[in-house]
């Protein structure tokens, strides 16, 4: 047995001072051949390890080298240096696994992010990944202590499906077909009985669907799971697999839905200040430097943690779609035709630029939009009494743009039918969607979010791909 | 705003005699025009409404038939029935979704688990699958809370992916091209570098080599997430698509790891046992009830809540594979050929038969497994000095065999490549996976757990397309 070490985290938490301990991690930096920082990933703080002159062999010096992982045992001491309370003066050191200085990627020096995302099976290393991936762990498992401690089920909603039946976007086909040969009928069209399921499957690009039947006998659900989209979006902004989290409850309505997604986001994101400080100040720096790359008007008003601290202290300012355009339409930008689109009669879909108009130069704080008209929503939105509008709320985040999309579901059989069958939605398909309609409806609600973009918000990354461990885009499919 | 309700679970959890509370939920019985069983998913247990006889019309009354959605507003009260300490005098009844009571597949009396598992969009609605899914929410949450609680790191690994480098098994592909017409090259194969990926990519089978990147720069993270196999086991054992959790360790042996495994499952079994005791009783005596239709020699020794306890309260025996072997080929059950396959040296792979006789008749105790012949473990398994075997372990449960797979990893990258190149795993395609034992490797260790195995042994149920929302296997994707 190994494990008598104790995380770094732990070491540098707490006073143990003339205690006699044991860690083991990687060597970030050796100087003067006498201080040794090391890193065990359960912090992104370093401990100072110091190797007494003329104590140690010069074979043993040489291969302390940066990304080497070491066992050190010795006495922690009060640290005479600034920026450490402790070190650790070392008695024995032993060198587990080598690292050649010549080859190995990461240097003791500032990375680009697009190179690290080259090589990101190792860039966990990185005092920049390493406290994003700590703190998305956080934000995953704020999302389930949040539903959990409500009464929230998770349910695991499936990733092979039959239906694209939401016509949210492209998808990827599943199947166990040889390419180079697959089963066809005499017609030449694929013989789709003979695939792996019988028929054409795809993976999923949400499970709300399936979570409404859950929330329609267990009240309240949530899923939490891998999502895909076959789009040709090579941005900073998309991914082709990334998570989403999404919320169901029955007997619910509109105002419900937006009260619950207020408070998740603001749960979540006080989480993170809470359990994660060290990472986000780090976070929160490396941001300061980014940004001053930028031209003065370009940059954020608010620093990360002053962002963060904002959003959950402020009410979010609601608002319909229709007072949105009458602000857009009102507002200087457009008058000064700033806007690439610009607005002109309601009904049009409010590009990014309008949302961030919206969240950053008029409200300046998190907007719910609601009741937007229904020709640019899904079929399954609730119809308001209007005709013209449905029960639906997108939340809008500074510097982000939509990071929630719910809606209330229309539980009312007829209506549903109806809305289906105008949008060409295979009713006969979704026989089991509108047994729940049939069968007990009620009004209920929901709404998904990305966690992505989420993990983005709380780290201020703008990349995407730098906040998942190992990004899916177009031609890339890495590790 | 309409969630003024209270939640069942709530009212039966508390004294509220007296209080005026409303509530929402799904008729399962009604009797004698006057008592009706209401469920709202919280709890499995009903909250009798009572109906005083000529407070409601007769149109209202014809509407409460089972399956339908109400909305009761009333008083609480004490029960003078069995079996209910609570009930609620119903002031106001209002339907909110009819149930048609001709056609509503659940009648309020028995159907099989096969009937139920055609209609798994309305089986969350009975007492069953209600209890089912409770718990499965119960032990994913009990999962997350583990290994928040113990420093590690929450891993999302890829879905789709490029390599299946582990040779787990058979794979699904994962394509955005047109099955009837992809692109193709001048020698007519399939043109990958048109695909969205730019290559062939497949579902995952296992999230392990992407953790080890993570465990070999975070020390401790695991995964948790949907795992694929394209294998045509038409089983009450196999799903196509299930869910996962591996966790991985760095500076941590075998015995690290079976002491991880060990503690995991008798913690996530306890967590169980303390919050969903409701649930876990009512399966008990269903499974009680499947149980006496078994010939005596073929039923349980222990009861479902007994069973629990035994594996929470008692030290998993662990054993070689050597050992294992000469127990079997010493026991009566080996020589009086009740076997179907006989073990007659060592070497040859255990059959589930075998299993089963270790943990049921000879240990009577979850059994773990260690140092399997390396002829039929994985290439990344660490080499025992003896040349023959490798740092495997299996841990055994009974009723449902196999239910972790571990191994301590092969650090040293001499050895590890001698035997990818032994069993032909590609080298090159995998350098990514050898970095990390090329710049600061160190001993490290992980093990799989198939998530709806562990579900099943919680709750009993005896088919795995029972524990999970929405089974996939051969030639069905349904919802």
């Amino acid at each position: 047995m190994l494990n008598d070490r104790i995380r770094i985290k732990e070491v540098l938490g707490s006073d143990m001072v003339n205690h006699n301990i044991t860690i083991m991690g990687w060597v970030r930096t050796f100087r003067n051949n006498q201080f040794i920082a090391l890193n065990d990933g359960s912090t992104n703080n370093n401990l100072q390890v110091v190797a007494e002159l003329g104590h140690y062999n010069e074979e043993l010096l040489k291969r302390i080298t940066t990304g080497a992982a070491l066992k050190v045992k010795g006495t922690i001491i009060p640290s005479l240096g600034k920026g450490q309370k402790f070190e650790l003066k070392a008695e024995i050191i032993e060198v587990i696994g080598d690292s050649d200085a010549e080859k190995f990627p990461l240097q003791p020096k500032k990375h680009s992010l697009e190179f690290l995302r080259e090589i990101a099976h190792l860039r966990f290393r990185t005092n920049t990944f390493g406290s994003v991936f700590r703190i998305r762990h956080s934000l995953a498992y704020a999302i389930h202590k949040f539903f959990n401690d409500k009464g929230f089920i998770y349910l695991h909603t499936p990733i092979i499906t039959a239906s694209d039946a939401e016509g949210a976007g492209e998808t990827f086909h599943v199947t166990n077909f040889d390419l180079e040969n697959p089963s066809k009928n005499e017609d030449g069209t694929i013989n789709y009985k003979e695939d792996f399921f019988g028929r054409p499957t795809n993976l999923t690009v949400s499970g709300q669907l399936e979570a409404e039947l859950g929330a329609l006998a267990l009240s309240d659900v949530y899923t939490f799971g891998p999502t895909f989209r076959a789009e040709n979006s090579n941005t900073a902004r998309h991914l082709a697999e990334f998570w989403m989290i999404e919320p169901e409850m029955a007997f619910s309505d509109l105002e419900d839905d937006m009260n619950l997604a207020e408070e998740f986001i603001k749960y979540i994101i006080k989480y993170a200040l809470d359990n994660n400080r060290e990472d986000l100040d780090f976070l929160a720096s490396r941001l300061l430097d980014e940004e001053k790359q930028k031209p003065q008007n370009e940059r954020n008003e608010m620093g990360l943690i002053e962002k963060l601290e904002f959003v959950i202290n402020n009410n979010f300012e609601r608002i319909t779609y229709t007072e949105a355009i009458e602000i857009l339409k009102e507002s200087n930008h457009n008058k000064k035709k700033k806007f690439q689109f610009l607005i002109d009669k309601w009904g049009v879909d409010l590009q990014s630029e309008h949302e961030r108009y919206l969240v950053e130069k008029h409200f300046k704080k998190p907007v719910i939009l609601t009741n937007y008209p229904k020709e640019i929503k899904a079929f399954y939105m609730r119809q308001n009494d209007d005709g013209k509008t449905v029960a639906a709320m997108d939340i809008l985040a500074p510097g982000i743009g939509e990071i929630v999309g719910g809606s209330q579901r229309e539980e009312r059989l007829e209506k549903l039918e109806e809305r289906m069958k105008e949008m060409n939605i295979p009713v006969k398909e979704l026989s089991w969607y509108l047994d729940t309609r049939k069968f007990g409806t009620c009004p209920h609600a929901g709404f998904g979010l990305g966690f992505e973009r989420l993990v983005q918000f709380v780290t201020g990354m703008t990349n995407i791909r730098d906040v998942i461990p190992f990004p899916r885009f177009p031609k890339n499919a890495d590790f």
